[in-house]
């Protein structure tokens, strides 16, 4: 049973929270591709998005998983490019909140914000992206992705390349899979792999190669083209040919490693272009799985809400 | 009973008209509030949002009230930034007229287009704001926000503070509020309230603490940054000082009176930053009444279109 | 009996194909008009639009028609002004399919796209216009406005001004008039009216006048702004003097002859101002009829992929 108003973080769920969650996406998922099981979990209520950071893909799957299960959804259009300080980010906060919604669905690039939203707000906050911090729904697809592969998490290596200091989907991921017996090993340049992540629970490896080895996952974050220029970043190239994934690293890991990403992928920069249509790929099946995750948590959340009234 | 095809104005409604939908308003709220009578009042068709200047807060009001009552519910996204001549908005009108739309939702600049937009459709038109001449459903929200913290409108002194010249709010609310037998009273610099304006059956005073004596409501009205540089308007800092509402303004007023903006607030211009959360402001609830009244407003249209096929 | 997954052209279209669209078609504008019917032809599922090319106007009838039906509908807000090149297309493409929507209706600048998603997408692909192609849809709304006017297609005249040789409407009203029993004349500019399209069945004369000679229908195309420093287009007033179309154009026609425009009208370019109100205009009910005949298509649709689950 779930028994909070908000759905910011996975850093405090419990191993039985995330089992709950993963249970009801199967469930979810069901429910989508079986037309005539189609409509069985329905709730109602209303449901707005509100991104701070523009993600043309998030706010489309939650958009759908809102729809899917009968929420009415709106979305308020602010202007992504005016500065939202403290005091007009709570005004609309406020405003949003004052006009009814169940449920925000929220997108900020301070850490933070969803916990001051929460903190503030009648309506439950769901997070889409929280600063550096957390990407909670990006870290249940991807665990069902894995379970649905794997059959389970206990004693699996999850080998994970890219920018981890910045990443909000790397720090969720490390929680979760901590959580569930899976083991993390991140990797990628030093000035974007700090040693310090180890303190978390996670095995650190500068080499790509070494640090897939025996791997059961492997999955590639996005480089965010904007830190470019902040002198940490190596050059693009120069990432692809030390770090980039290709089909050969797959030598390394397990014959049945599972190739992911949570996309939009910049081929030929964090992934090989020839792995578009490789068959160890689940990054179709990881976005599918991100409509059925967002169903589950939506509507675990209106369950809660409607069972309080 | 409703009898008219459109909604665009307060000024030619009688008393027994706003009566009906401040009472349909807030039953609607309770629709709103309680879960399980949320889908008693339903209605169906078609609604469009048509908004030629921007507003976020009143376009999301008016989609999540036309949402909770059934309606299926589009903006047609114009180019808010393209001229609109007379002929190419007369287009636009009879596009989305001939889609068969029941419900046209309007803002404009030129005062009068509701107007022409009603006589030359079959789809009702309702007011979302009409140049600088009315925006009744703020001004409906306004009473229903009065009525429900003070019980009735007889012999009420509502003072409001700013540009009363160009404010279509100010105009809706002065004639409700004459209507329903409360007293208003403008205040504000001599270059933006009008002499003129008591022949309209309002007081007008250029003292903002004589203006405020005694009075049960207190509203300020959002300034118009784009008017800055007209002339007319005086600089931002010294409004403040003088036209600017705060805590001890509200030591001229009677004990238990309320303070009102329509929102956004310019925090430090109109109203005090300490007021953010006076206990006798009902901003907040003002927010929560505009989706009640647009449902009581678009429900009510529904009803006299479906009686008359 | 439709048999197709996707509905991206008019060209391997069968006489009986168009003849069912249609025949759905007008029973879909019954239920547009006729509120107790209104809800008669339901059904479910997730459509999603997808423009690379901006346009307003059929976006909203095609949201419109997918409302009326029950379906959940969702706009895949892409920057249309960033490059959009085949990879990045098959990215997204392949993201909406996996998020499950059963249809996703398309506009692209580039011929032949709607047929590369086809191929690639579990999704059903409907086009809202393709490149310089196919606009399937326009014709359909063409042809039932014509059939509702006229009775049948058999031996009527119909002859189109504008610029044919870019034009998908020219195109998919060729295919489905020279189908159905009717015969296209085309007219304009030599530079825009290619002689070789007589070898598709049409006829090409570059006198407006002589074109229209006994014609039961008169349609002007849109003059596309953009095209006019390409060389090979003339200047507008220039365009006006010889092919606009406007009142006086109606004596060469046969008596009862109809007027039809794609919409939106550059008046005073294509046709006289004049004729913004002539009583032989159809071109409000072309709008009306396009939310009847895209509401079949989709309605067609969606039974073809429940049937085959």
């Amino acid at each position: 049973m779930w028994n909070y108003k908000d759905f910011i973080g996975i850093k405090n769920l419990t191993k039985e929270d995330i089992k709950h969650i993963l249970d009801l996406s199967f469930e979810m998922k069901q429910q989508m591709i079986n037309d005539k099981a189609r409509e069985i979990k329905q709730t109602r209520g209303n449901m707005t998005t509100l991104f701070f950071e523009n993600s043309t893909r998030t706010k489309h799957s939650f958009y759908m998983a809102g729809q899917n299960i009968g929420l009415r959804v709106t979305d308020l259009a602010i202007g992504t490019s005016s500065v939202q300080k403290g005091e007009s980010l709570m005004d609309t906060l406020q405003t949003i909140d004052s006009m009814g919604t169940d449920i925000i669905v929220m997108r900020h690039s301070e850490s933070g914000s969803q916990e001051f939203a929460a903190r503030n707000c009648k309506a439950s906050i769901i997070s889409a992206g929280d600063g550096t911090n957390e990407h909670p729904t990006q870290a249940l697809l991807d665990a069902m992705t894995i379970l649905d592969k794997k059959g389970s998490f206990e004693g699996l290596k999850v080998t994970i390349a890219g920018d981890i200091l910045h990443s909000r989907v790397a720090k969720s991921n490390l929680y979760l899979l901590n959580k569930m017996g899976a083991k993390v090993t991140f990797t990628g340049p030093t000035t974007l792999v700090p040693k310090a992540i180890t303190q978390m629970g996670a095995k650190v490896c500068y080499d790509l190669k070494e640090s897939v080895k025996d791997a059961d996952v492997v999955m590639g974050l996005r480089i965010q083209m904007e830190r470019q220029n902040s002198g940490a970043f190596p050059d693009l190239r120069e990432y692809n040919k030390t770090y980039g994934i290709d089909g050969a690293i797959f030598d390394y890991a397990k014959k049945d490693a599972i190739l992911m990403h949570p996309a939009p992928v910049n081929w030929g920069v964090e992934l090989d272009r020839s792995l578009f249509t490789a068959p160890y790929s689940v990054i179709s099946e990881q976005v599918t799985n991100g409509v059925a995750v967002r169903m589950a948590v939506l509507y675990m959340i209106m369950e809660y809400r409607n069972n309080r009234k």
